[in-house]
């Protein structure tokens, strides 16, 4: 019998990385090309359909073998039909994404959101594996997360199940890229982080290790910057991580008192950056906002698959659509 | 064929209420007895047998027509066992329901949480038919809520799902009942507006028709004094709700963000006293804290069972695990 193959496809405003993923989630041969979304959306998905044909080539396994294509893909899309509504960072409006790549590389192909993907992908070969009711929290420049009911995605009414960073956490709190006050990702995420740093050393003259680690540019602090000046103890960022901690305790704790999941899988930059005692706070911090005993059943755990959540949840999504495991 | 009746069974701190219902939820014999929670777990089980008794007796129908009991209950419990794990207003610790209720009526008994089946009854008989993904939000003395996928209750890893009084919306916000701080139920419950009364009455010396409805007892408001003041344009009144609508509004954006259900059930004392408008006030605030888009597949819609919500949720439990309808 011809193995059950998938490509998974990890699709950024920067880089679109393929990829061959066997039964285990074994990474049978991977390809990397440059989005190039200035030159539309037609020329995007070409790219698209090089980089599989270029993956399976270096993979080694017969194209034959391969039965699907899953598709992790940013902004509000359709995951019935494949369409991305919205996508800012590619400039792209309801482009038929399924459509135009079945129409190239001839797998049947399902698309949806990156971080549904990647809460997926833990799901099926990551740290959720065994459990069927999961929350994925991921922390970087925004926050973003996915749901995962009876082991299946929940895309909810229009579509958006999983705006975990919008959840509301301090009413009248600062503002949040949504329009609001007091999302989540107002507070904890890496952009909030970011405004608290330049707040501290530009207005308040604090010293850090960010100056230095940083240039001075305080623009756009990165993960990688983070995790340095964590490990050097700066005051600080162990400051501004308290408090990261705590709005995220608070978040968790909110997810754990109203849908009670049986595990909540945190990812991203921001906590890839940190060590394990950070979530052994995060933990203490739902401790403390978690009604007794809704914890119990729950865990909370860091994610597993790291780069390659990409990847290996849209192969879990190819795989689930199509031999429905 | 002998037609497919159940019984339903809303078992409050103070009363009990029993009643026969039809397959289309009619109503067609009910019996209310006193709890009498002091004389011990043995002797509620007793009148709850002797309710459901008489019950059928004032239906009219054969005992044989009866298919199941279902039982709202209060506090945490095991819904797969049966077992009441603690109940304060009943002094009830570990008390197994479902088996000595069984033991004495023999019909198949099912027992689920007051506020759980309240949604359940909503989502078969009342405001949520039709409807698979249901969150139902209960405003009373507290603030209590349950969740509906895919047409079933969801109870979560610790069966305490649905506990939407207690996701956080104000961090260091007002003190709750639970021990923490800027609960829903801290900010919009009927506990949460009596101290505002008692603030602004007692401490501000604000008029208020509240004052003369109540005879000058601010301890405890009910909803139907509420509902007079509101009827009267009392001005301190209808301050206090609109607090209320901002935060049920804040509330309900994070739930829309997260979970983005088909439908949001409004209920409860507080609730009920109040007009269409105050559901077109909590909409618009919804609609200021829920991203764009992520409202227009989510209905926002009053409870419909009122008084009847207890039996007739009762029932609908009954119903479906028995008949898995």
């Amino acid at each position: 019998m011809m193995s059950k193959n998938v490509i998974g496809v990890d699709m950024g405003g920067t880089k679109i990385l393929s990829a061959v993923i066997g039964p285990e989630g074994n990474i049978l041969g991977t390809a990397k090309v440059p989005t190039k979304a200035d030159k539309g959306p037609s020329v995007v998905i070409d790219r698209i359909a090089d980089s599989i044909r270029k993956a399976i080539r270096k993979s080694g396994v017969a194209a034959e073998s391969i039965q699907a294509v899953g598709i992790g893909a940013p902004g509000p899309l359709d995951p019935a039909t494949g369409v991305v509504i919205f996508a800012p960072n590619l400039r792209w409006k309801n482009v038929r994404l399924k459509e135009e790549l079945e129409a190239r590389v001839n797998f049947p192909t399902f698309v949806d959101n990156d971080v549904n993907v990647g809460t997926l992908g833990e799901h099926v070969f990551g740290a959720g594996q065994g459990f069927q009711n999961i929350v994925g929290i991921f922390v970087g420049t925004g926050i973003g997360g996915g749901i995962i009911l009876q082991g299946e995605l929940f895309h909810g009414a229009s579509k958006t199940a999983g705006e975990i960073g919008h959840i509301i956490v301090k009413a009248g709190g600062p503002r949040c890229g949504c329009g609001t006050r007091g999302c989540l990702e107002a507070l904890a995420s890496r952009t909030a982080m970011t405004k608290e740093f330049q707040k501290a050393i530009l207005k308040k003259n604090k010293k850090s290790i960010i100056s230095e680690l940083t240039g001075g540019d305080l623009g756009a602090i990165r993960s990688g910057v983070l995790a340095k000046a964590v490990r050097s103890n700066d005051a600080l960022t162990l400051k501004i991580f308290k408090r990261v901690t705590k709005y995220l305790g608070i978040g968790i704790g909110s997810i754990v008192n109203f849908l009670n999941p049986e595990m909540i899988v945190l990812g991203g930059g921001v906590v890839e950056a940190l060590d394990d005692t950070f979530l052994d706070d995060i933990r203490a911090a739902a401790e403390k906002y978690a009604l007794p005993n809704t914890l119990s059943g729950v865990q909370i755990v860091p994610a597993k698959l790291g780069d390659n959540a990409g990847i290996l949840g849209a192969a879990a999504l190819a795989r689930q659509r199509i031999f429905n495991d």
